[in-house]
């Protein structure tokens, strides 16, 4: 894209989804956010990398569905109600204006969708290798914030949806196969509505980007303990596969992994209920250090924290902690 | 980079300069910001790409400070208090540490020179081009940003610095030659502290990065109004230099170019003399619709608005609104 083009391009695809007050138009360097009086902000951003983060042959519509997911993955894990946006768009130099039609079609399906709204970003042409990074803003009441470190002792450990779709997903996206998990890894549904309402029920929260098993170590890191999980409670998206190891460590499943009190069970269960979230308890905080994992047999179970999809071994060990 | 070493990385070099509570140690995939009752935030972001805003060769501190100046600049037009800021690191893959760890202290840098607190941000590997983002989260007090829109009939236009000295840097840097305004291009240096004080007196502002002519262009846009600039009047780096269209078009300044009412020069130009900041009024704003520049003959010059470093000729014309 020539500078012109930009201009022009900004003007006719990104102008119409900017149409917040605060974006100012699009015709300025900067733009105004006003916080809800009593909220607290939640800021998150994460960048998609052609090469890295998808092929380059991708449709543009998946990126931007990735792109929107995996950040509002994020504000899902700490409570937060998406509010406004920020994109750094950074195509390649020779794409089309169909490829930033369908791109910026898919934004604008995001933005509706979460009631969200764009208020400005950037935009270059990359020469080598497109990338784009979405900033969002998100909101909590004040001290609401969900966080990483609030695990005690005791509670118990949950997790939405299913674990291992990410991997199978990315399997059947390299082997061309239409799947419902191949749709989970290319637009990513976070249950962000339950997080909403069950977020002041639980006492820590990470969302399933890296791989269950890393992730529930970000919580014992930051809140300083140990888990005990038990392997058949898990929800693997495929139960029967001799890749569970696999599934555990694929990531991007952009599902919830949170802790909660007991008392608050019988809440949380009926929230999800209402919300269609399927909901599973998968173990409990302990006052160790490491994550140990059991299988049916009660054993805990060895394990490499290399996240190789080797087939889970029997035997003795727990997961390095990673991070 | 391997992901291994890129979480060492982050802890390393990032997670020092992250001390703020509202950064949860990097621990996170989110940030808390909380902002400060009684204002409004103003929200910029700006990504360099290698290739594109730099060479390949150039020094990891270059890139940083340049980064932070022109996203500081953004919020120096708005008149916007830095507060906070997330950075989107893409390195290439094969950097080395003492690339990073001289990339990170020049954010360091930046980050105490204006009291700015890192909160968070992305940090991936880039296969083929290095990018970097940076999102700054300003403050103003509710209602006093100061807008593109705001300039009326009969204000006058004034600039801060010189005007040139991004392009001739350009050259000078190209032409690996030591100069002040080869400095001044590198780490560049927008009057932020002189904006604070001086944004309540300023109807409209805009900093100078497009290029002067194309910057008072975006005002006239916004403001629905003309403009008469005096050409003598502009503080060129170089005026006696045969290439006064390309110190006016060639952009990378770093400048504010503000408008504001007659009864407010008298504190502009005090608050200008205590920041030590040099100040210079070069036209007015009209009811027309063109940005009209004057000679010293008072006859106005052919101007072809697209960007070329061509001599001044004379004649008669106006810029084109660039946007």
């Amino acid at each position: 894209m020539s500078q012109k083009n930009e201009f022009d391009l900004i003007r006719l695809y990104f102008a119409p989804l900017a149409d917040d007050k605060g974006a100012l138009n699009l015709q300025d360097d900067a733009a105004l956010y006003i916080p809800t009086p009593g909220n607290e902000l939640v800021l998150t951003t994460d960048t998609i990398i052609e090469g890295v983060h998808y092929l380059p042959d991708t449709p543009p519509e998946k990126i931007a569905a990735k792109l929107f997911g995996v950040n509002l993955s994020d504000l899902a894990a700490k409570g937060a109600k998406p509010k406004a946006c920020l994109i750094n768009f950074a195509p390649h130099k020779n794409i089309s204006e169909a490829w930033i039609a369908e791109f910026t079609a898919q934004v604008g399906a995001a933005l509706k969708a979460y009631d969200i709204k764009l208020l400005g970003g950037d935009t270059v042409a990359a020469p080598n290798q497109a990338m784009f990074s979405l900033t969002l803003i998100g909101e909590v009441a004040s001290g609401g914030m969900v966080q990483r470190g609030g695990a005690k002792i005791g509670d118990d450990i949950f997790v939405t949806g299913t674990i291992g779709h990410g991997f199978i997903g990315l399997e059947d996206a390299k082997a061309e196969r239409s799947s419902p998990c191949r749709d989970l890894f290319e637009y990513p549904q976070p249950p962000l509505a339950f997080a909403l309402v069950a977020a002041s029920y639980m006492s820590a929260a990470v969302d399933v980007s890296d791989g269950l098993a890393a992730d529930l170590g970000h919580i014992c890191k930051a809140s300083v303990c140990g888990m005990q999980i038990d392997l058949p409670a898990i929800p693997f998206a495929d139960p029967v596969s001799k890749n569970l190891l696999a599934q555990l460590n694929g990531g991007d499943d952009y599902q919830l992994a949170f802790t909660a009190a007991s008392e608050n069970h019988d809440k949380l269960k009926q929230l999800a209920a209402e919300q269609s979230i399927q909901l599973s308890k998968i173990g409990h905080i302990t006052d160790g250090s490491d994550l140990i994992l059991l299988n049916s047999d009660g054993l805990t179970l060895d394990y490499s924290s290399t996240g190789t999809s080797q087939e889970l071994p029997s035997g003795f060990s727990h997961f390095g902690m990673k991070k």
